[in-house]
């Protein structure tokens, strides 16, 4: 069960670094919504290696092929399928670690779990798990452009110490594709660029923070109690490979400011029968787990990659004290890659509670007045 | 389902503040554990009302009452189901909030999700909901103690801008129960007490961060891709009222790490046959998802309280300009309280991840050799 | 989570027959039905015990008390709870079977998987336990006439090899209520009511089937392949204790005819723009696990009461032979009883289906022609 | 979520009839588990059209690729994902069913359910849905083997009015599959060839009923209230594709006997530290919805095939009235390739169960005694 997120709106991937394909089920998506495989493979070629200088240089076209849930162009509203095969699979270069765990690594956890690991490029622990993910997270984007206009746009806001403070309210998907380290601030992602470079030749990775937004969202979204819009986007965020952290609105910092300065005061809506607008945005568009209409908003912290070239001590499957220095190909930084995954996650949540909240809205708005 | 929480160890939670009770059914809890009320009251008793001057003066005893799933002292295998009266509801207290918005509550969210609302003391979306998590919590605890000698404790570390910096391997409940502020550090509580009591004569309100470690969890806890263990504390702990982040290990601060600073070093076993371990612990415990063996540590951000004396711009159900002052009891701070909850969330986070691995480890560990 | 049911209105229950309480959470009601404890109690009355001569004479008021998810007599769209005292607990009665097995009873197989078991009349295994589902059964049927216009009417049409052959399309609750047998066939009815007598009066006990109706059901309810309407209604009848087997519209029968007399002819709809019907029904309702609009019809098999007051041969929890023969109170045949367990269990189902097709169908219908 | 089934060990599936591929994803089986492709294939080529003459003319393959999950021969402990590619898929031969409804199919429905629907060889709907199920299955029944010697044989029992009594505590595989009919008594199955070839003939179909027995089940496994093992059956079975009742033990017919006649009496172990047994197995395995130890047996009834060459009355998508008579390939009668449906499902459940009960026994058995 690890393997399917969701309860309306319901995703299931498979798939490992090294094995013959990796993919997903989409279930749950609602019927007669027009896609194609270009809906899907822009996002796909967002995530891929070999994109840019910056991000590894595994070569791997990552084309996606569509299995099931489609008709003449349309989903039938049936299990859609979607599968990538693995075509650059060096996996003799993985040989040195057969017995040898890398440290900040799931190798040695996989063996603790399993008793039993593929060594392959991290096996099911790779970061090419998350393909499903952004294929997925395609079709639910589609979705609530459709059906609700939404959108969200995630850009890398810090590498390492470098950081930028940009409007989330204008920012478009443009924007981010400007550079290669999707910071959409140019003179920022200039530093940014040089210091993966630099990071790289010394043989060292950075991390760093991925900011997000989702615009548009109705008022109402979330569940009470445990399925918080933003409980759910906490665990999708933290499920992805690297991530560290997650805040909304004010978050951390929001803990140094008073209750007088961190309440979001509220104002009548712009035009008559429209929904009360808040002045400012501490909550990050969600009060008491369900969304409120101002943009939801927030972050993601990626640790360092862990593969690194410097040299480390670490152990072996038996137990003894090892030096390893990775080979193979590699990120110095995950950050401008993690971008399309983090809206991925964002799109698949968002789209899970639109639907849910389907079920939640049945009997007449106005039958509790009577 | 929204009430629901946990795959194997399972929760479902109901109540509101001012409905006649509040409670939880756990299923999945292996039978023959010992449990009586006084492991369940005294976790509740630390999450009570009136407990110092620090914390809401609602009083309430919060008596809990076992109504099923135990036969002479011990756990039958099938639900059990725990509940406390609601006795102290000053309801007419909350009539001027039938009509208005308080800023930053789930007034207006819910309003909006279900056209309908009950205004008393905020419903189902009231803090007192966490009454039947805490109750569950102690279930949990109880069985991770007696299976695997795990251990749950929280702390205040920071209060609005006061902060403490305390060694996780040893800190004991004994320790946190020292001060009502729950900050063990002795120093600052103190100036906790008097920022706290600063704030409330001010009808204002302090956030700050409460942090957790799970000591003795064993390595393999978790499950890859969506359930990683640290991606459901994600999600356990921002599904808490008032939270507003969540870091594991190095978290947001070791974004500004290098791989080479931030990697976890590994160390042979202490002693043959051991698990490996790391001579730090950026990783809070977890890689990949999965338990390493190392403490579990991480740190929730609680915003400042929402209700505040103070006046406030907002709207009224029907859209025009208000202002508004809290009135009735409520906590300036809610710190000392969320750190009952966050262990809470813990301790069924843990468990569940125990009890699931059960049905991993399933074929001889030595297999994979022949 | 084995005391979990649905997906999208879903219900956990509690409860043992000797312990303090039994009841029910209801998790996904739409917000703002009108509901209160006659919706609910009337449902109960028509289960508890006592009610008539042929039932067991324990003697419970089976009260019900509303917890949680109501306010000013409508539900918030947040978790309703329901609880009824155990009152009439006759736990000595029990003593004797501490240490021996009932044959065709749960002890055994609860000892088997716990390792330990309440001997007090069934423990969770009760009867006592399906408290629960009624009460949530009317929730579920209230919200359905209120929505739908759906209406669910059970009956007793088999006892031992006493039966009736009634016209599904125009039975009513009321003509179900007019026999203590709950089957409205009153010839048939006075038979079975002299079988049971003698049944008691013999120390053996009775089965047979109720048949059970849900009209204006709208077409296109269920999920393709496992969700399928027919497979969750029979996964529903066979969790109610007694159950040995389900069939829809034909079932076992229609083996016996081939396709060309069991296919069920289309007719064009009765007025313009309505739905096609069908000239017969060996459907039962149902095609590709989905409804059709036609009446859904099943059939629901109970096993002779288990507990007789004749002896039998068993053995001892050490594994001694033994002989047993039953006291305390019981009925010597369900079926009266059991009428609306089914119709809850029916009333849960499809009202989690008709919640479901609400994110089914999201777009607009014509799409497709475009 | 209709495309998943199980709690601990869960499948799901996708694919139509006539898209690209059919396949599943296989989530919880343990890891180390040595699983070839063989080991699938077997299972599937019982399922595959063109297998005999009393079969579909369909010329598959039905060639099953792993795709995830394996690693030298062995489970990793992640999701196993297994796909089918179609290939016969002669569309153009649907043609004709683009606008009109099947009788007895599921083409009405889908319309009802989607306001769309994929026509062809019915999409989702087709029994070629179950080649997931079958691959999924074949893992569970190997599992099942090696960690506890289980094993699952199914065979007809009747067609149309051709029944046999077989033992079912004997008949293997090996008896199953010595007749293309899969009824092992050689007499009625000859009758059975002769039956289903004359309804071919006469443009008719025919039904019948799978008899399926679980050997070796430990007694323990299913969960109370629920999730009780022959709760989940009956939805198994009634999401197979012309399934129309489910029954265990001695089911419909045991509503005829009396109590004293149907309880099944135990007697001690056969030898010290033994389970109780049974000396009639009227429960068919399962007390209180737990395994007992005795076989677990089941019946499942499958209607005449819908799809028939003699001419049928029908509507059109637009309402209007129309004839049919099928065209293009299908079976007589879904009997035969049924079985290995059948003890699919059945794999499933019990492996789900089998694997639930390992969070259950935890605590040491001798805990109650002290």
């Amino acid at each position: 069960m690890s393997s399917t997120f969701g309860h309306t709106f319901r995703v299931s991937t498979f798939g490992e670094s090294h094995g013959p394909a990796i993919g997903v089920i989409v279930d749950g998506c609602p019927p007669r919504l027009a896609l194609d495989v270009a809906d899907v493979q822009q996002d796909l070629d967002r995530r891929r290696p070999g994109q840019s200088r910056l991000v590894t240089q595994r070569n791997e076209a990552d084309q996606v092929e569509l299995l099931s849930g489609l008709f003449e162009g349309r989903t039938t509203g049936t299990a859609i399928s979607m599968m990538v095969r693995n075509d650059d699979q060096n996996s003799g270069a993985y040989d040195h670690l057969r017995e040898v765990y890398r440290p900040s690594h799931a190798d040695f956890t996989y063996d603790a779990k399993y008793g039993f690991r593929d060594h392959r490029g991290g096996g099911r622990s790779s970061a090419r798990e998350t393909i499903g993910r952004v294929a997925a997270g395609a079709v639910a984007r589609k979705l609530l452009h459709v059906v609700a206009g939404i959108e969200v746009v995630g850009w890398v806001s810090q590498i390492h110490d470098l950081e930028t403070d940009l409007d989330a309210a204008t920012l478009t998907r443009h924007d981010v594709e400007a550079s290669p380290t999707r910071c959409p601030d140019q003179r920022v992602a200039a530093a940014m660029v040089a210091a993966i470079e630099a990071a790289r030749a010394a043989g060292d990775s950075l991390g760093g923070v991925v900011t997000c937004v989702a615009r548009n969202v109705p008022a109402g979204l979330g569940e009470p109690v445990f399925d918080k819009i933003d409980a759910d986007l906490a665990k999708a965020m933290l499920s992805l490979p690297a991530a560290k952290g997650f805040e909304i609105g004010s978050g951390f910092a929001g803990t140094r400011l008073t209750g007088v300065q961190h309440n979001d005061p509220f104002q009548p809506a712009a035009s008559p029968g429209g929904s009360p607008r808040t002045t400012t945005n501490h909550s990050g568009g969600v009060q008491g787990g369900l969304s409120n209409g101002q943009p939801i908003l927030f972050r993601v912290a990626f640790k360092p990659t862990a593969t690194i070239a410097s040299p480390q001590q670490t152990v072996t499957r038996e137990g003894s004290a090892a030096t390893l220095a990775a080979r193979g190909r590699h990120d110095p930084c995950v950050l401008p890659r993690a971008v399309p995954l983090v809206e991925a996650m964002c799109c698949l949540v968002v789209a899970d509670h639109w639907l849910r909240q389907r079920s939640v809205d049945v009997l007449a708005r106005n039958d509790h007045d009577h």
